[in-house]
């Protein structure tokens, strides 16, 4: 039985410990006292874990830095967000490697799950270890890094069915870190060196960003010919070949970050990455193009921008979770109201406290928003599912003007001849 | 039965003339007199169809403009290039228009097959075709558009099993040009106008050329931080929504090409095409890539560059096909050469010929190939697997160099410590 403690309660880290929690003593700790106070009476603010399974687990919750020394197997899952000016920030990342430090003993381990660019855990973080705890890598503690693969609210691949990348210094540390993993994960899988694992999730990240930003491109491209993007798309299906992604917003702290890490190291050794950055332009560059869409909709329709009325449905970054991080909808939101649209907001996912105080957003129920002229659904989530097309058309006045980024209702859509329906 | 003349006999078009050729009476017209020449007497210069299969085919091969008259149904199977300044070359497309609407009667039917950018048929093709027949399209003909999608060299995904994606202007005649390709094609997918079907196969290419340029950006800055790019890869594929692209050189007619089609139209209405064309770029840059690993290599090993021997195996743009068009290992043996470089050329599949009367190369056979300084395999060819890693070994003196641009021997090599192995 280990002592671990992990660094970060987020999603990836409260999963963690309460998978490891199962065979082990686990320390849980996180800088906010909110999210602790929370998880303390077994609340879970992402939703994601029910109170019934907090309170099944035994995780010692901490806020206190110190609090953690007791352990001898540190899982760092604090996140590597960016600098608004697209730069990494890896501020909590040192933050917890110093924390870290100022604990760790001879035999300890601590292990790197946040994503980074391959070289940051040896580069960036063991000197750290290193001079801030007096001790030597190797001879006293060693580190290793295996990269969370969690995607949040699917519950088809979980932290146990999704192979788990692990990499260490040597082969001693590999060999304890597969026996932590091991309890929580179905399948390891080694690889040679710690810049390798790096490298395999920013690769993984990176690629999904450039594809849909391809389809971005595309779209915008048909959208200028006047064709169907979606029915080019399932029709590419038929070809053995051809990827099915699909155009739409690009955000979170993940795929909208982790090329932005990427495209960062690869100027550093002097490579060119002209490509990662081309398709971080073209998917943050996507709420221009649906606001110009929009202005164009509504100088054909004759409606006038100022203090015109658009419903807003969603936004967070993606469906059914309440995560609003660098989400492209509070982009679009910002955007329309420089322009002079009057936005109504409502999400029944998203964590309004954040959007409320730091923000200043104001909410509606779904039912509050009433007599707009445009409804823009931006997040395809179930709960707009199931209200159905229907309800939205309800909100509008004879003149129904519809866009629909996440193409929720797109098949729906066709059973309305007379309403005007856009998708991206 | 009906009388269908097909206009350009590659190997799309002799595939398609093959397949049809068994209900109908078919005319297949080619430019070149010399491919009409072999053919008659059953004989094709790509490899794709035996002599038998060809002989029992009943097709009249023909060569003159005007043979083609008595047909009712043309297939456009001509080549769709690019000029060296990166433009689309419509040229071929044009003459084979030009030419049928020389013949064209009321009733016949027109499908183009070539890839194009979208709007190209209506825009291009279609004014042509009224303008030198002096009949109006809908009244007196029709036509139609159907994205060829062969592979060639692959044996699994054939005319036959693939999806045929088809098209036309009207409902009647997209009846008639799908009881034709039903008679080769195992399923249809009819889409909804002519503009969709020629955007779907640019999709798909274009996809394509994005995503293998994605993974040699990334190749390279795995270089730059010394990590094994295919280990990477490998390790990725354990993640279910990560796509297995690998590096490589784009060459050829389709994919090198197609991203300009689509590029040169989104200009032509003005909308952001970078990311297209970033990728271009990428792809188009590797063999400058390889150039310079290569001498960074010889410096390494103090080898001169000046007239140092480099075997290079493989010409073509794909492997065991004899296509040598917009192939990247003639533009790698052209900047090996005017940096220095003594380049001693093999292919066993290449179209000679054209190598050796347009480009001026030399040839050696696989045998002939011997005290190089490195040995360059360019393109993977089912021959050279089947040689072994040791034949191309025993070519170098004691110090062996081997730039693997495939990845055929990545595996291989690991029996080999003492060699210098590098993988793209």
């Amino acid at each position: 039985m280990r002592q671990i403690a992990i660094i970060g309660l987020g999603y990836v880290g409260l999963g963690l410990a309460l998978a490891l929690s199962k065979n082990n003593r686990v320390i849980g700790y996180d800088i906010s006292e909110a999210r602790i106070n929370g998880l303390k009476e077994n609340y879970d603010r992402n939703n994601l874990f029910t109170s019934e399974e907090l309170s099944q687990a035994n995780i010692d919750y901490v806020s206190k830095s110190d609090d953690i020394k007791s352990a001898d197997f540190y899982i760092v899952c604090v996140s590597t967000p960016a600098y608004y000016y697209e730069l990494p920030n890896l501020e909590p990342l040192i933050n917890a490697t110093k924390q870290i430090a100022g604990v760790l003993k001879k035999g300890d381990i601590v292990v790197y799950e946040a994503t980074v660019y391959p070289g940051t855990t040896e580069e960036v973080c063991l000197p750290i270890l290193e001079e801030f705890s007096n001790l030597r890598v190797g001879e006293d503690f060693n580190i290793g890094y295996s990269p969370e693969r969690i995607s949040p609210g699917d519950s088809q691949h979980t932290l146990a069915s999704v192979p788990k990348v692990i990499s260490a210094q040597n082969e001693d540390c590999l060999n304890i870190i597969a026996s932590v993993y091991k309890e929580c994960c179905e399948t390891l899988y080694p690889v040679s060196c710690i810049k390798t694992a790096e490298a395999v999730k920013i690769l993984e990240n990176t690629q999904r960003d450039i594809n849909i930003a391809f389809m971005n491109e595309f779209s915008e491209i048909m959208h200028a010919l006047g064709v169907n993007v979606h029915e080019i798309i399932e029709a590419a299906k038929t070809k053995w070949s051809f990827v099915p992604f699909k155009p739409g917003f690009v955000g979170g702290h993940c795929i909208s970050i982790d090329s932005l890490y990427l495209a960062f190291k690869a100027k550093r050794v002097g490579v060119q990455h002209d490509l990662i950055l081309a398709a971080r332009k073209v998917n943050d560059g996507i709420t221009k193009f649906v606001r110009h869409e929009l202005i164009d909709i509504m100088i054909k329709k004759n409606i006038p921008v100022q203090n015109c009325k658009v419903g807003i449905f969603g936004l967070t970054y993606k469906e059914n979770i309440p995560d609003i991080r660098n989400s492209m909808a509070l982009k679009l939101v910002k955007e329309l109201r420089l322009a002079g649209f009057d936005c109504l907001l409502n999400d029944p996912c998203a964590d309004k406290t954040v959007l409320e105080e730091d923000y200043g957003f104001k909410f509606k129920s779904f039912e509050d928003i009433k007599d707009i002229s445009i409804a823009i659904i931006v997040v395809g989530h179930d709960f707009y599912r199931k209200v159905g097309f229907e309800h939205f058309l309800d909100k509008m006045g004879s003149q129904k003007i519809v866009m629909d980024i996440p193409n929720l209702f797109i098949d729906t859509q066709k059973n309305y001849p007379n309403i005007l329906y856009w998708s991206l």
